[in-house]
């Protein structure tokens, strides 16, 4: 039998907590019945709600937390106030400690990142963590990095980005050279601001064994698909992120207008309705759900904080991926040929 | 009767030259019969297409010119080739001259730039142009600036282009005092980088006549249409608007591949098939075509390089209003009102 992957779940985080947090994990047991769940949180109310899933409940160990750090808790008080004690730093010090594999939190972005740099660190040769997620794309789906927490990276950063990315790409699509580009506001290579013209000088001279640098992409090739892994700072990630998110929203509320506005579209959906199913489901942000910290001594996947149970599921999802296929060691190893010179 | 618009064109500019332009020009005129061209570019071509319409020959004065600037010249070499003798220069300089009220081109957008800010000159007080293009959103529009031309804005050509894009609104939406945002990565005041709060901080405290600042905004805000002007660096917002393009499209393919795939689906198209084209129609890119320099001694539009004759038009459009509602006196009299002390 192939050993457990073991999950730590901040179960308090988020704007729902456990309400979401446990069917989430019932639904992600589902579909990886070789999950062991370790859960921080209020006992009490963790335990009764556990007892209308019995499944989980026999594969979960419960460890009572009194502190929940909340959604708007500035990252330096989520510190002081939930250092050791906090549900969200005890899911991330289950991974330090290896009683644990990959920790789960839809808790607040800036207090997740804190608490898992303070507590886990980050690797050797890279300065700042950055959070990686999956973008869908018409090809299927890109890695994309950073979308929030390198606010200003530089070149070396951004090198060190493509590199995880890279690896992370290595493992959940199973390429050995992943394609990647550098988001930017032109092909050419006279195009953009400094930053990103420095990375795409470094990456283009390393040509790295693991990595296939693919020059610049724009905005519009993230949905194409252009490139297996994207990289951008974090400023600029966050805010294509959420302009998609945003745009595909919408789009969504005008379709949803226009099939309710006369008689002969009501009926045109009744017949597409299936067809109309598929499209909802394909567009579902909650399938997409769950940003991995990259650069840590450890996997750590934040969750929307607003997600319902099948969002937190998808972040699951994500850990056990990031877990099973040893993200750890693909990074370590990929980062061996890293260009940057940088100090541990 | 009142006096006629004059838009200059620059018939040579975008992927398709005057076989795009000549046909807009004609559908524009349609929508504003008190227009008024001046066309640069080769006449022996421009005349032969102008035949097919008449109407548009009518109100069309050609100038000759031998220099077209291809869509991938450098800025510094379309000056240098360029400088009084190109199609494009020629239309901008028209503007200059007092000849035209708006210059429209489809040339590539850092050649134009460069062409307009040697030309025209910026205003007084403003360092860096902007360029302003319309968003659609859930309540209308919105205007996003800047979507390409200040890379590396600081906090002072942040509220330059708060102001500018806020005289805009003033006459695009018939608003006293229009709702402006800062794009960042979250609305907490603490969130994002220095540059943008700063220049939120400096918006706050002049408290505005004609300008409601009403803080951050996210990349989710765009589609909502949260603010009237959203006003962001332009390497952020040239990301953020192809990122909206890319993601209409990537939907737009989704949504196809629905209604194809199955009978009932296609029966269902047949049925909803005004719905769909309406939604077509409000998604169609080329309706909200055309964006507005913003801080030079006159009004230039830039359209989309590859666009075809409906959205030239749009541009033009764009222009029309532009010269019509006075877009040059609105910014001049609001940037009396600057809170940045700057050097003219």
């Amino acid at each position: 039998m192939p050993e457990a992957v073991r999950i730590s779940l901040d179960a308090m985080g988020g704007d729902h907590g456990p309400s979401v947090v446990i069917p989430g994990a019932a639904l992600a047991l589902e579909r990886h019945p070789d999950i062991r769940f370790l859960m921080f949180g209020n006992e009490t109310v963790l335990s009764s709600l556990l007892n209308a899933y019995p499944k989980l409940k026999e594969v979960t160990e419960l460890r009572h937390t009194d502190i929940a750090i909340s959604m708007d808790e500035k990252p330096s008080q989520a510190i002081r106030m939930g250092r050791g004690r906090s549900s969200m730093w005890r899911a991330v010090q289950a991974v330090r400690d290896k009683e644990a594999d990959a920790a789960v939190s839809a808790g607040n972005t800036g207090a997740l990142m804190a608490t898992a740099k303070i507590c886990l660190k980050t690797m050797a040769h890279i300065e700042r963590p950055a959070i990686a997620c999956m973008w869908p794309t018409l090809r299927g789906e890109s890695i994309v990095l950073d979308v929030g927490a390198t606010i200003g990276a530089d070149a070396g950063h951004l090198v060190d980005m493509a590199i995880m990315g890279a690896a992370m790409a290595r493992i959940v699509f199973d390429l050995d050279r992943p394609t990647v580009g550098l988001l930017n506001v032109g092909t050419e290579e006279i195009k953009g601001i400094e930053t990103v013209k420095e990375a795409a000088r470094i990456l283009r001279e390393a040509n790295l064994p693991h990595l296939d640098y693919r020059g610049f992409v724009e905005g519009d090739d993230l949905g194409k698909g252009t490139v297996d892994v994207v990289v951008t700072e974090g400023f600029t990630g966050n805010i294509a992120l959420k302009t998609a998110e945003g745009t595909a929203k919408q789009i969504g509320e005008y379709l949803r207008a226009a099939m309710s506005r006369t008689l002969m579209a009501k009926i045109g959906y009744l017949f597409a309705k299936q067809a109309f199913d598929a499209l909802k489901d394909k567009m579902d942000p909650r399938k997409v759900n769950g940003g991995v910290f990259l650069g840590l001594e450890g996997v750590v996947v934040k969750s929307h904080g607003g997600t319902d149970a099948l969002g937190f599921a998808s972040a699951i999802d994500v850990a056990y991926d990031m877990a099973h296929f040893e993200l750890m060691n693909t990074i370590r190893s990929m980062l061996e040929h890293d260009p940057i010179d940088q100090p541990a």
